[in-house]
């Protein structure tokens, strides 16, 4: 068996360092997701207000993470940006300001940071400003609010994630790469493009063009969709004879019947996705072919578990020379099953096993796909939503008004 | 809207004083699930050995629960007799010893319950000692030791739980009952009854008169099954015009193709039953089933996380008159999707949407039942292997030694 | 590779002479649900007009079935009895009165018997009589009428089938026996009984002490359902030390899902049951296990297309020593494919491959199990329904005013 | 309701007077398919001999699909061309040449068309000669000795079907055209394209300019597939200032899963596709559909029973002003049951409900999708494979022998 990580306190080379020298890193997985389950984060508005109210248990997620062996612990800042803390003011309590909650998350990212070998990424994503047409200078502006709460806590890098339109992730890099500080860009976009029409391969030309030292995707489609984005990506910086270091943190559901828009679509979004949560399994899966093409920065994003990390990390022990901590509480393969007592179950006990089993959903009255909700949107109504343009509350409510769901 | 619950940290009322009143009483959750998953336990022994090596994760879990509702927190004990500890030894450090485990567990879960309004209650479970035979008085004193540290640490009730076998949950309510304590009784069997075949309204009338105030189900089976064991318990114990209260605790997984034996036969257990996990509104669904069944101890098992026993406490808020702590992050029936920018996802805000939600698994590669595994034992085997006698590791590999599985 | 079969054209054994000497006697299909599809029989009155209108195509089917390995053609009589046609009017030309349906009947099943080895059965089934609640008298009438075509026509054995009533389906045999000739008698019931809830064992008693040499089950249900039914049949009889032949005729549609009244209750009926559709795999595995029971009258019902028959005849041809005509266009699991041209599709000729293959649907937006229909029915009003005195339209229509299904 | 057709015995109208008059034409079914189940064709060589054999039993067929609606029948001579038919040898009796079969194939078509409104049309397929890279002048041999017959039999147009390389395709209507007779011709191809890559639109056009009046689709995919390469094909003639008239002729199977090359791949090819069969609602919304798309010319291939072309003729009967004869044997959208003595059952008697059914396929251990084999060929060997190089047995086997399966 491989050895257990060391855990290294300091000392610690930076995210461009690892990666230029081959090194895989390995991310975190989704806070907003994790925490709504543990009861401290509120789906719909997935604001991180929980760094002021709940460290505790922002803290402990870290730990997880830290443990299942993440090398990148993300600022739990996820739509922390001003615009957006106000449009869903009526959530957060009044002294809870913006800048409360990015200072504390990067507090309880950095202590839980110095507990391992994990470097501290502080997050900006997608903002209302951009998606109510606030012109670039306004949409930047939110960004810099962040990023000088980012500096004045040395964050070791940054990430510019979860952006629909390239536009506004170019925006968003320019920023943070004012901080002389590394940026990596992901954007929640499946192998179609951006809400623009925008492909892939060109999104990633831009940001990269913008100063990303690191660019993929996160969010919004299934391992797979990522994976075959992500090429799409790769191919588009090759095509462009430009070169920068690859990352991919998708979703942790099946997805195989989204659309361009992703899982947000699917009627089982937010509250019915139990039935498309990936196993371990099917992480490992998807942790050698993103290392097989070519991706040396692996994380996930909404529904991966600190047990979906440590899959991860599993899976490239062989590569790394080490497993992380918490393999102290897992048999690789299922191994831990060889002293069950049931002939049947020591059966499992084995790489074969989970690797070729499908799982059953126990749910003979579900079917296995969905069709995606709005399909009863005319098309020319849903390509204005898909943009800017359509997205004020008062605009949807007279483009939807006479139009059945 | 009903008021969020105010926190009650003292004049607490002791279970009976609850239930005798008529009271809903919400248990807690899955904990080796759920601390497998954040990478504390370790499947195939899952024992809590946490207690002592990580604390905070146990309290953190402990805590999640009360705030999702629970009004009784578990010691983490499953599990920790000191057989069964010793028996899987070499996953445990030599100086975590079976007394430190228990008196931990026992320390953290009355830490979080003075945070509310919650009892402890202490947990003993089936022991490797009556399945390898060992006679009634020895497998006694494994229960009394761990009793001995419940007293010391004043616990405010006592459950007997996870007993596939009556006459050994029926060993373990005599001793608990000893104390003078409260005593809850749960069996993990199923509509067919125990291992020996005794049927579940006989193991109810067994358990009472040893003197439970308590007895019901948990584990191995999913709720529907769940439900329909306790309801023949309640029928068993009716003829014998003996009074009990009654509890539940299932599992969070969809098992309609169960045998016997439960979930752990399922070729999903453990490591691939995530397209099984329930949904928030699949337990709103059981809570309401179990009410209406006259259960007033209403609680989840292996796979329940937070936010299950969340909609437990969410289903009966207008019986109770009050919502979690947890609530403040959580619309009823997904009213927090009220505000979102897409109208066909406003249109999800409502309870007939979820409620009648047929979830997909986005596995269309895969079936939505299995077949239990160990179907290619003999009967005869079979048989032995449901019995105590045959599960000592040399007896079973006499027995299979010429069969396939 | 066995013999096929020589056409055995004059000097025919009698049903029970092969039965009493042990051999295997192969049923024939379901002429209402095969000709529907052809274009001949009207779903809902399901009346055998045909066999005057359209008697190329009956012959044709029975023809087929010979050919596939049928030792019987029923003459296509269900419902064929004056009391039915008579309601179902409005579908019936005038002159196609009872008499000339059931002559015509007789006559063709008669011609196609002549060309190969099988005998006529005449066939009676539930009347609209007894479901109005005619008496005794009035009844056993209905089925004379029946009988005495059936006797000028001088059929070679006669059957009682699809009967949901034992009482019932016990007048019939009383009538059937006066003509002296060997009566079967079948019910279509599923293992909790008849629909006064005489449940299977003792049902095959009555119709064994009422004079019938052979008796089981066809129709409503899948070939599993229908075998377990006929296993309490057989118990019933053992227990009461009566001696008969066992018979099954089941659906060719996998039906787990069925409530009491069998497959008419599921949504699915009867103009989407494709995907329930039985393989010639899953008729092997039937042909099986109804002989390992001691079944040796093994045919079916609804669904049952000439290859499902064929496959029965394929299944037991080591047994009987020779291969029906039809097996000149079949090889035996699948070894026709063994010259084809792709590699991966030669390797589907064999058994094991087809005996294994869990055959997708297609359908990943459809659900694999549905819950019957009449749920929303009061449990009193549809227990009512379930027993005669409830069907007819005015009454049904009282009881069905002020509710929703 | 709209008036059964009546018989139109002569002075027809001929495919090109009709189409060029905007008239729907209903094409027939899937002859070796069907004839399969009812025991005269044997899958894997299904070639025809069944005309000479059982000319009773293509008659009856024949009579079905005009009863049901089809205005054209094909000749059965599917792989009837003479190098099919002696490769296949073993299984054709020595005298039954191929002259014979084609012969009585169009005497029994002609005799059946006479009965009714409808057309004779002989059919040639794709041929062993060219996959074994005989040249142009031998492969146009082959199908003008099937011309020959057609000619001499004078049937009223010809169809060149499922050919999976548009240039042998492009070969058959050349020689057809010779005759002066209309020519349709459709390929057995999706929306990837011919086996050599030629996409659709390309394909339509080259077989425009080789004289075929119509061109479309038929076989190896399910209809939504087909439609969707029609469309293609559509386009390209658009793009090319070309007109033809257009027609599809779908699998009566759902094949979502398929790959290139079809429902062959599947693993349920041949004797397992039934949970994939279609229902008649299915074959409504396809005809629809279809119709809505330009096509005219709407039938069906392998599956299409002749309950399937009934429903593309009640599909559309409102635009034609008349049903099928067969209507008399059916209510549309499920009204025949309006008299059930059930009400749930009285219930499904309207198009919403048959309409948005999803239909359960009552197997929850079988999966909604497969991979279609030959997934573990090498890339290259596949590509070969897709060729006509590569399908000598002894090439196949040279290519294949080193890899598995």
């Amino acid at each position: 068996m491989l050895p257990i990580a060391k855990t290294l306190k300091q000392g610690k080379r930076g995210i461009l360092e690892r990666l230029d020298a081959g090194e895989i890193v390995i991310g975190d997985g989704g806070f907003v997701f994790a925490l709504e389950k543990r009861g401290y984060v509120k789906a719909g508005p997935w604001t991180p207000e929980a760094t002021v109210e709940h460290p505790e248990a922002v803290r402990q997620l870290h730990r997880e993470f830290l443990r299942a062996g993440s090398n990148v612990l993300q600022t739990f800042t996820f739509y922390a940006s001003e615009d957006k803390l106000e449009n869903r003011g009526n959530y957060v309590a009044e002294k809870i300001t913006c800048q409360k909650v990015n200072e504390a998350a990067c507090d309880i990212a950095r202590e839980v940071a110095n507990e391992g070998d994990a470097l501290v990424a502080g997050g900006v994503s997608q903002t209302p400003s951009y998606l109510s047409c606030k012109d670039k200078a306004e949409v930047k502006a939110v960004f810099r609010k962040q990023l000088d709460i980012f500096m004045k806590k040395n964050v070791d890098f940054l990430i510019a994630e979860y952006f629909e339109h390239v536009e506004e992730a170019v925006w968003a890099v320019e920023v943070l790469k004012e901080s002389g500080k590394p940026v990596a860009a992901t954007m929640c976009i499946g192998p179609e493009g951006d809400m623009h029409g925008v492909p892939p391969g060109q999104c990633a030309v831009q940001l990269v063009k913008a100063g990303a030292s690191i660019v993929g995707v996160n969010c919004h489609f299934d391992p797979d969709t990522v994976l075959e984005t992500v090429k799409l990506m790769k191919e588009g910086l090759q095509a462009a004879k430009l070169k920068a270091h690859l990352m991919s943190q998708p979703l942790a559901f099946h997805t195989p019947d989204c659309g361009k828009q992703g899982f947000i679509d699917l009627p089982e979004f937010p509250f019915g996705l139990e039935p498309r949560i990936i196993t371990r399994w099917d992480v490992q899966k998807y942790a050698r072919k993103a290392y097989d093409l070519g991706i040396r920065y692996i994380g996930g994003c909404c529904g991966f578990e600190p047990y979906h990390v440590r899959a991860i990390a599993e899976e490239l022990a062989p590569e790394r020379g080490f497993l992380p901590e918490a393999s102290e509480k897992h048999g690789s393969w299922g191994n831990s099953l060889s002293m069950h007592t049931k002939p049947w179950v020591r059966a499992r006990a084995r790489k074969e096993y989970w690797e070729n089993l499908k799982p059953a959903s126990g749910r003979p009255y579900c079917p296995s796909m969905s069709k995606p909700d709005g399909w009863g949107v005319t098309k020319g109504a849903r390509e204005l939503m898909q943009q800017k343009e359509a997205t004020t509350e008062q605009q949807l409510k007279e483009l939807f008004q006479k139009q059945k769901f």
